[in-house]
């Protein structure tokens, strides 16, 4: 039996945000990892995945420009796209154990679960603790569809030896409307499906419909309204059939409809921690419902979106209320989400959608802004954006962007929202010009 | 005789501002310009040659990542990128001049010069104002050499025809170095020759080093400590002699040595408006040495730099000043200045230089940062950063940067510095992860 301060399940962004905090306010912390020390992000999420879009990016911006000054489209070529991954996902865990063990914080690798006692387990040690932080986040999730032994995960795209002349993606949210983007950038036929008329349920609805006709336009085969009941191997490729009874031959299929919480076999019942479909329940201090344990990170079921920074946010949050018993509940800043891809699709603070909802209060600005500098440079082929703005104080408090670039126009605005920045300041800064951000004066 | 408030000399960023704004304060206001309306930036500045730009910026985002994803390299077309500049630079004039005319802007297409009486003629017309504005800029400075004749000026190279195999650019200032950057993209023969040792002197000179490294790198023939002393017609083509002997066969001479303030003609001895060579002397006010006319812009002796957002702050102040007796003196915020190309070089607030003189009251972090994650991703081939830090506060003050995609560095610095945000409100921001800005915690 090791005695802890606070046990942390999960060496992920969160949890490591949280194990170096404590650990800086001189806890007794330890970090049990079952999987890959670093979590989802670093290894199988966002930073491999941007990685890949890097070349999606530069591939757009040359496509963008052609018969515009540039002649030539840059192609990819996946094995060394590949090798450029894995050079940067090799040395995650390597890296994230090094760190912990330099810093001298208590590591262990296994999956943990909690005993009758509220103990955690990981394998023959036992691990005693004051607290305990949950950060198992999520995993892909598998529907239940005749040859569900078949698919595969965005996982496995993220590491494929071989991309296959045509795929198809099973959902279309956010991870598969950008790994469908990326094969098509490679030059693959892509197959996106959805349950539903209504993918990325979470964006403004006007703009999805604009990034999907972009998707169709790039020759994408997008299709909505139906889902795929059957998956069948067919010599070295799969027969896909949809509950409409289309069907077609395809290379590898990818279970890309949404994540489901890693809350399985920590033995939680044990411990009266509560769970919903959406994951552990918490009150606003990330307190489960037993006091001395808390959740953090994507197996949380609350309202913000599952996203690497939120979790770190997390986090540090939990360093605060576990070292200081009157500590605040948790305030979330203004979170901005982003759709990565040839054309971004981003969001931040007011939707456009809250905005309709409440016409006194709000105004929204609805601008196609293709000719605008910024993106007439660029021969942006789709530059919208939407900006809420609260009509008392003049104050932009929301966007939602479909642009190349979009990611930069959003931090800005977050920078913007954030500090509660009205006209007034932005006018009085000098920004580089011309910029992206010295486009920012004309959003009001 | 025409009666004004205040009459307006130049139609550019500055001048534009200032009418625009006095009007909106129902000031009578006319605007005369000698050329094109809109000024410098717009028809042969800034605007269009960042919209040669992108196609380099494009071209360098698929250099960098071949063999790391991409194959190919798209190739400037340069009759279609002119074609694409002048569709955009053939509707400002007209757009400009609409635009007053739609505001109800008196506006004047002439030469003006002030009479000994302190009226402004332009053509036949006389106009009578309470208050002038001089915002007439700058132009290309010519060098006093032997075919001075021969020149041409960085005018003249954002609307060539043709752009031939070899040309050369007499001085290494912000727009030598950009424009070489275009004409070695473009595949041409390169050659940059600057008088000192010490190109772009208002930048760090570490950095100044590593981009000049870089342009050679790229393939221009960069000489320092000499300069072109004869340009002499040898055909259809240029020879280049320098004060060191060397000589050359060149398709072209630019003279990129520097600009000169736009006050001759204007009459201002008459009015007892004192210059220096540096431009037309102002106060802190903006108010010359006679006290009903000012300067802004381009045009003024001032220490900040020359820049498009500057002249339209001043226009901007100047509104202030001239409808509120008691208006303070300007005060200028944070300014950036950035050299774009391949590699973009910037800077902001107090600079490594500045710091490295009161190491009582500041620090500098000196990183390169090629194996940061957003540079990794995009094969950045040299990433640096020296980040100013004030010791008591910790807060960033000032940066210097040489990377890709500096120019959206600097405008995120430029939003904490100008918010005077330290580590803690960056921290306490969720931005898109991961991102450019996301990185910015790193910087501390």
């Amino acid at each position: 039996m090791q005695q802890f301060d606070t046990v942390i399940l999960g060496g992920g962004p969160g949890g490591l945000a949280a194990a170096y905090g404590l650990h800086a306010q001189k806890q007794r912390v330890a970090v049990v990892e079952k999987d890959l020390w670093g979590g989802t992000c670093p290894n199988r999420g966002c930073d491999p995945k941007k990685i890949l879009m890097a070349a999606v990016e530069a591939q757009a911006h040359s496509e963008a420009l052609q018969e515009h000054g540039l002649n030539g489209v840059p192609q990819i070529d996946w094995t060394a796209l590949m090798a450029k991954k894995r050079a940067y996902t090799s040395m995650i865990p390597g890296g994230t154990e090094s760190g912990l063990k330099a810093a001298g914080i208590a590591h262990f690798h296994g999956a943990a679960h909690f005993n009758a006692d509220g103990t955690v387990q990981v394998g023959n040690t036992q691990l005693n603790a004051t607290n305990v932080i949950i950060a198992t986040g999520q995993t892909p999730r598998l529907p239940q569809i005749d040859g569900q032994e078949w698919l595969r995960t965005s996982t496995d795209f993220l590491d494929l030896d071989t991309l296959p002349e045509d795929v198809t993606f099973m959902g279309a949210g956010y991870v598969g409307v950008e790994l469908a983007t990326i094969a098509n950038a490679a030059g693959r036929r892509v197959h996106l499906v959805h349950h539903s008329d209504r993918p990325l349920r979470a964006f403004d609805a006007d703009l999805v419909h604009d990034l999907l006709d972009r998707l169709t336009a790039a020759g994408i085969d997008v299709r909505l309204d139906t889902d795929i009941v059957k998956v069948a191997p067919d010599g070295d490729q799969y027969q896909v059939t949809t509950k409409l009874g289309e069907s077609w031959t395809t290379g590898l299929v990818f279970a890309s409809a949404g994540r489901v919480p890693v809350d399985q076999g920590l033995g939680l019942d044990q411990v009266d921690v509560a769970t919903t479909t959406h994951g552990i329940t918490v009150n606003g201090h990330l307190q489960t419902t037993n006091p001395h344990i808390f959740a953090i990170g994507d197996v949380v079921d609350r309202p913000q979106p599952k996203l690497t920074p939120v979790a770190s946010y997390e986090g540090q949050y939990l360093v605060t209320a576990l070292t200081n018993p009157t500590a605040a509940p948790i305030h979330y800043p203004v979170i901005p989400s982003v759709v990565y891809g040839k054309s971004q699709l981003a969001q931040l603070g007011v939707t456009p959608t809250q905005a309709k909802q409440d016409p006194a209060t709000y105004r929204v600005n609805d601008l196609d802004i293709t000719h605008w500098y910024s993106y007439q440079r660029i021969e942006d082929p789709h530059a919208r954006i939407k900006v809420v703005i609260e009509r008392a104080s003049g104050r932009i408090v929301g966007a939602a962007v479909l642009s190349m670039e979009a990611e930069q126009v959003i931090n800005y605005l977050d920078f913007v929202i954030q500090q509660k920045l009205g006209p007034v300041a932005i006018n009085q800064s000098i920004l580089a010009y011309p910029t992206l951000a010295s486009d920012l004066t004309y959003f009001n």
